[in-house]
């Protein structure tokens, strides 16, 4: 007999969750994961290793859901009773797994500890369930499934719980399945997510497949196109007309589709051009080298990046004019063209950019917070651009930092697909 | 009157959490936070933009505490509906809020952005209800207490939650309290959570006042120890003892109070002994010089840092020899000491400071993946540490590049306490 998994609940147990002591990764990881295999969720919850509580929860999530898929609670010590308080749930005893038991005594044996009685419960399960094996850790995970409903019970950490839920749970939740979702990602720089959603309104709010969501990040907006179909092949035709609309109304903007972000589209762009890039940066301390080695494979395109703080090193290093410094400050187009021009002819690269502003928190040589001059340059075209980054509170250094980091990481992007 | 919060709950509203694309970081923040208040959490739960299924959540929530803390769903855009259902879950109407809506049309002034009727919706609230003031964005939070019951609206993005919970949370949840919360935190680097632990655990299970709590960072633990007294003055008396026993445990690898991070302990020390710093970097691609140029102040303490990344970068800007690459290759314990004695040449600096390793994917000159050399030079000293960063997951690369960042910064903050 077969049950379909239609709507999912996620719950977490764990006091230290409940305590703010850990980062529920494992609600994100599978909440991601059961949005792509088009199983809707609702609800997630966390709850503490309270018995009583921990009941409740799962009434709650039944009378909601027909799955429940559990983290947490599976461990030797005597306040993990996620599979007892289960099991009562169902009214199903625990028993002795033999091969999980089996694995235990070879695990201790092994390692040379001593198995306690607390280590032995690992190997007791709800009966009738099927057993999900753990490679990563002593304690198996498992699947109830009776009257309609399901339940997939998985281990805390999120070592042991990703790779069982990837290769236990997502065939039980597959079963019965007869569409998938697909989603293309479009990354967007220079709008921001209301001017975004103020030209895609009526797009966002009627289409239903494919489904068109907007996600702001810093400086940048991702839209996600999903579209719901019952082979793969099916998905670019339902996608095509809001693709089209879409790149009409905000092509420009657009840097990559399913890139993740600018340092990867650059560094791609990069590598496709065979070009070299260098940085030269004063207020993003490295900012923009970091994010572009970020990119595994960034050796091969990127040349170095100076971080000049001083201006004693824009002299020395960049052969940025004393002049300059002089006349118009650190913090100016000239310096900025300098930079990106110094970078470049001691690097040798194709590409030159440089950042000079003022992060804060504080007015410098006259120089407002948020003032940022981002410049280009190659053999063919130089540029600086002027960014005013209005922001004040604690987080505005950063901010500044990051925002005018990404300017120049979307110059580099731009300056490639110039060659 | 006043209303007391005994027990809340965290209740996270966004549809983009529950598709997991978005890391839950307020629910843990919170949570902490609370914990530290001494506010009891039993459940948290995540739901979607969805007024019915937002209502249902209010109610449940209701049933089980007298508190709720609402994040999301508070923006200019049509399906933020936060504010809208929890208004009608109260029956309150929403009006219009001037001393915000003041202040959202000056923000579309000074940006020269037009202001929508969707932007403006942020300046209604709930009748009667306290705004909270949000500096860092354009919707403000509020708080409603009606029947016993406490009810915390605040917005999703964290750089704007955050600072809102502390300013104008707190102080709603603070009030009946008879006692007050005074912690310290101590950072420590170098020594592992569990060794921690064990060093201290009786002290960990058994203290009442203080509480002491470890939170682990990347490669870093941070011991909170809170003392609950009637005036702060009692506090330091308090911690006394236990601040001794961590002292004589773990007291060789403290390396801040009240500090933050690595990167301020640094430029802290620095200028307090009047010293500059400079660093050069291969795998970090400039992590060490974005950290300390996160701390504002840190132009007075840096000179420069150069991202060297190929070795024809690494002998022209550093002077590392030819010959020391060759023979060694650039992931070597003599390559890292060339490069720090180098950068601390070419800038002048007091300390010198380099990373140089193999972040991954996988091996190259047949050095393995999560091999590093920090290397750090002076007048009188030089030294090198070689790094095995053991990774396999999905993150090592970042994890890699982050830990050996952190021991280079740990390399300045040594240098410089020997001066």
């Amino acid at each position: 007999m077969q049950t379909y998994c239609k709507n999912a609940e996620i719950l977490c147990i764990g006091t230290e969750l409940l305590m703010g002591n850990i980062v529920n990764t494992n609600a994100v990881y599978i909440a991601k994961e059961l949005a792509t295999l088009g199983v809707n969720v609702y609800y997630q919850s966390v709850v503490g290793d309270n018995p009583d509580r921990l009941k409740k929860s799962l009434e709650l999530a039944f009378s909601r859901a027909d799955t429940v898929i559990t983290t947490g609670g599976l461990g030797p010590t005597y306040d993990d009773l996620t599979k007892e308080t289960i099991a009562e749930y169902f009214g199903r005893k625990l028993v002795l797994h033999q091969p999980s038991y089996d694995k235990l005594c070879k695990y201790f044996a092994v390692t040379g500890r001593e198995m306690t009685d607390n280590n032995k419960k690992q190997a007791f399960m709800p009966e009738g369930c099927r057993v999900f094996d753990n490679p990563n850790g002593t304690a198996p995970g498992c699947c109830i499934q009776q009257d309609g409903r399901t339940l997939i019970m998985l281990p805390g950490p999120p070592r042991e719980m990703k790779p069982m839920f990837d290769n236990w749970a997502v065939p039980v939740l597959k079963e019965g399945n007869d569409h998938i979702l697909v989603s293309k990602n479009l990354y967007f720089f220079g709008i921001g997510e209301s001017s975004l959603e103020n030209k895609l309104r009526d797009l966002m709010e009627k289409s239903q497949n494919p489904t068109i969501a907007p996600y702001a990040k810093t400086g940048e907006v991702m839209l996600r196109v999903t579209a719901s179909v019952a082979k793969e092949e099916d998905a670019e035709g339902i996608m095509a007309p809001a693709l089209e609309r879409i790149m009409a109304e905000a092509g420009e903007f657009l840097y990559g589709v399913d890139v993740g972000d600018l340092q990867t589209a650059a560094v791609r762009t990069l590598k496709e051009k065979g070009l070299h890039a260098a940085a030269a940066e004063s207020c993003t301390g490295g900012m923009v080298a970091e994010r572009l080695t970020q990119v595994s494979g960034a050796s091969e395109v990127f040349e170095c990046g100076l971080c000049t703080y001083s201006n004693r090193m824009k002299e020395q290093l960049l052969g940025v004019k004393a002049k300059t410094l002089e006349q118009y400050g650190a913090v100016s187009r000239e310096t900025a063209a300098e930079m990106a021009a110094g970078v470049r002819r001691v690097s040798g690269a194709d590409i030159g950019v440089s950042v000079t502003g003022n992060a804060g928190p504080s007015p410098s040589e006259g120089k407002e917070v948020g003032l940022v001059y981002v410049g280009v340059d190659s053999d063919t075209f130089s540029e600086v651009s002027e960014l005013h980054i209005r922001r004040t509170d604690d987080d505005a250094r950063e901010y500044i930092r990051y925002l005018a980091s990404s300017h120049a990481l979307n110059e580099i992007l731009k300056a490639a697909k110039k060659f």
